[in-house]
């Protein structure tokens, strides 16, 4: 049997049981996963060098080296992510629903475990350590499969998590790292159905595009996102130089950051140049329709192509509308229905945008910056859902998370 | 463009306008169908009467014929399903949280529609009005496929649809029939990501395979059940009589029937006999394990191929087990997680089975037959969800839709 099979039928056996733990037992095994990961920071910056010496060796881009190296710090907050995920309550168990019958039937409705999710992903070795402490404190099994580039270091830790779950009597077995670094291996685990539950990709648009066409078994999808911020006409010029550059520039790597501005023609005729010269002067290159480029003849035109790209970088399209119908058909045409917001000074407007603008997460003055599960309070976050089944906008656990009716009968049976 | 294609563009463009129509608007287009529908009743017939002779003439089997037929009273019969669906809450904008953050930030999470709903379903022309009406209830667009041997009755039906919504000052692109016989455009549907939202098949087996295999549009998957009943040590004898009868015979075609009867092998040395010969003499074949011939002579042998097999017929295996443990293994290895019953007077027993036994609905004392949208009171069901994301068990008006957080601020940032 391959290696994903026999790790995915390792973790449904593991499931069974996981299913069944108390909260106390899967807070105590976080704790002891914290534990170690401080106790063997010394082995897994060691494992980690060797997979930092052969990016290098295979000239990987520095920024893939960044966010694949581990230093002491680093392991110190991903440790104190666990002791984060044991403070949050757990879902499992928990009533959704209950009522009785004419015929007496007693029904409920309870969240359980999804059972076993597998998790595709990148470079991040601190994805392996969230995935496994979020999947576990909702009672899943976890199959991961990082990047190979982080192979020696995600072994590591998984042998450090595995020591934990045996130490708190947990079969380490709900932990699977898969080793192949053959993409062979991705191609298998999206067609494990019945013994995976759920596949969640996290990465760059390719996996997260090749997850999605290929997958037999249910996907969550994560992460794309072309946001948009409308300023309206009765805008307040600071409010809206304030949300433009946070929405753009405070981080614009993630999936939540602006990268289109949409400006209505009559605010654009009295405030554009100086909103302009702002965003510029936080180092932002502005590509302009045709009217923009009238307001602010320094900035380079933008196309189709332009509106349709995640720059993920300090680059933004402006583009001015006439209405606010204008701005929101091309919210609809562009748009990856992540987060979008109006700043507006206007009720009217800003109810119509809420409402009709299809998106997980759409607001009214403030930065998309906050579509994020700590900044909604969640305390932890698996992803952004950017379908509109299961979940929709940030997942916390509820999200890794299924149900199941429990009927207590005497005997019933159906006319 | 594609036909697919084409109504699949028409339907997203009508969802726009139905995702905002009042509850008032929906109720009055539901009752504007029903009254359609009535009202053409001599028409529909006629159409009908076209696919009934193709269907003749093709050797179609009597069951299908059957189903596919429609009569006066069945066509009131589904006018009354679009009224019932009146009388049910609109789940459209119900608030499921609100809080506020910290920072101000108010954030609601409130229910939307999904969108635009694909459903590929074969020949009963009911299916086409009660998707549509559920659809519809819920702020959905709908792209109806179905089986090329009902064309002309839902042709006509939708027809009458389509002229109900337009006099209820509806768009008649909400709902979609595609009309082309070739398999080919299920094959389209099912790739049609960015158009249909969601696709869920309704039918036999090998039309909800292809949907799960082949989609990349995200699926429910619903209506495989392999269920099972397990008679306990300390079953009352004429209970579980009643159980299994009914589980396995008073509708055998359905998912929610019963396969296999298993039996402790304590009850089965003092009851086995008795219960058998009554679930024979209702006119059920009984294939039985090596255990089990050794008190029944008369059952036919049943191997590993008949325990996974949904015969959906007057077919039932018996296997007796030493353990409830026993018993549970099995249906782990064999059900589909849809439906499970443990007949037992022991405490202990049922909560163990009930926890442990992974399916949509578990019951302790009372039949599989209960695991519907009406029995449990939703008032209507769009189909038995058997998979773990989004909704899991008999699905309501609320499994049509999907959710968005709203978020009014005054001009937040992220720090």
């Amino acid at each position: 049997m391959s290696e994903v099979k026999t790790k995915a039928k390792q973790a449904r056996t593991a499931a069974a049981v996981l299913n069944r733990l108390s909260t106390d037992q899967k807070n105590k095994a976080l704790q002891s996963m914290a534990d170690g990961l401080r106790n063997h920071k010394d082995e897994i910056i060691d494992a980690n060098r060797e997979d930092l010496e052969r990016g290098q060796a295979q000239g990987t881009s520095p920024s893939l080296l960044d966010r694949l190296a581990l230093n002491p710090q680093r392991i110190d907050a991903i440790a104190e992510g666990l002791e984060q995920i044991i403070s949050l309550p757990d879902p499992v168990g928990d009533v959704l629903d209950s009522f009785e019958r004419p015929n007496g039937l007693q029904i409920t409705k309870i969240r359980v475990p999804l059972g076993v999710i597998g998790i595709i992903y990148e470079a991040r070795p601190n994805v392996t350590v969230d995935a496994a402490g979020l999947c576990l404190k909702a009672g899943n099994a976890v199959v991961l499969r990082g990047g190979s580039s982080a192979l020696s270091s995600n072994r590591k830790i998984v042998e450090v998590l595995h020591s934990a779950l045996a130490l708190s009597d947990i079969p380490p077995d709900a932990v699977q790292l898969i080793e192949s670094a053959d993409r062979s291996s991705v191609d298998e685990m999206l067609k494990l159905n019945g013994l995976l539950d759920v596949i969640i990709p996290r990465g760059g648009q390719s996996l997260i595009r090749n997850v999605v066409e290929n997958a037999t078994v249910p996907v969550i999808e994560t992460g794309a996102g072309i946001c948009h911020t409308y300023v309206d006409q009765t805008a307040r010029p600071e409010m809206a130089e304030a949300i433009a550059i946070n929405a753009k520039a405070q981080r614009p790597s993630v999936c939540n950051s602006m990268e289109t501005l949409l400006v209505n023609s009559g605010f654009a005729a009295k405030h554009l140049e100086r909103l302009a010269e702002q965003i510029r002067s936080a180092g932002v290159e502005i590509r302009g329709c045709a009217n923009t480029l009238h307001i602010l003849p320094w900035a380079s035109p933008a196309d189709e192509q332009d509106f349709a790209t995640e720059y993920n970088d300090y680059i933004l399209n402006v583009k001015l509308v006439d209405t606010l119908d204008e701005a929101m058909a091309h919210i609809d045409r562009f748009g990856t229905r992540h987060s979008e917001c109006i700043v507006t000074e206007s009720t009217p407007n800003a109810e119509r945008f809420l409402q009709e603008v299809d998106a997980a997460a759409v607001y009214h003055n403030a930065s998309t910056r906050f579509t994020d599960g700590f900044e909604f309070g969640f305390g932890a976050e698996i992803g952004i859902s950017t379908q509109k089944l299961h979940a929709r906008g940030p997942m916390g656990l509820p999200a890794l998370t299924s149900t199941k009716y429990i009927i207590h009968g005497n005997g019933q049976i159906r006319g």
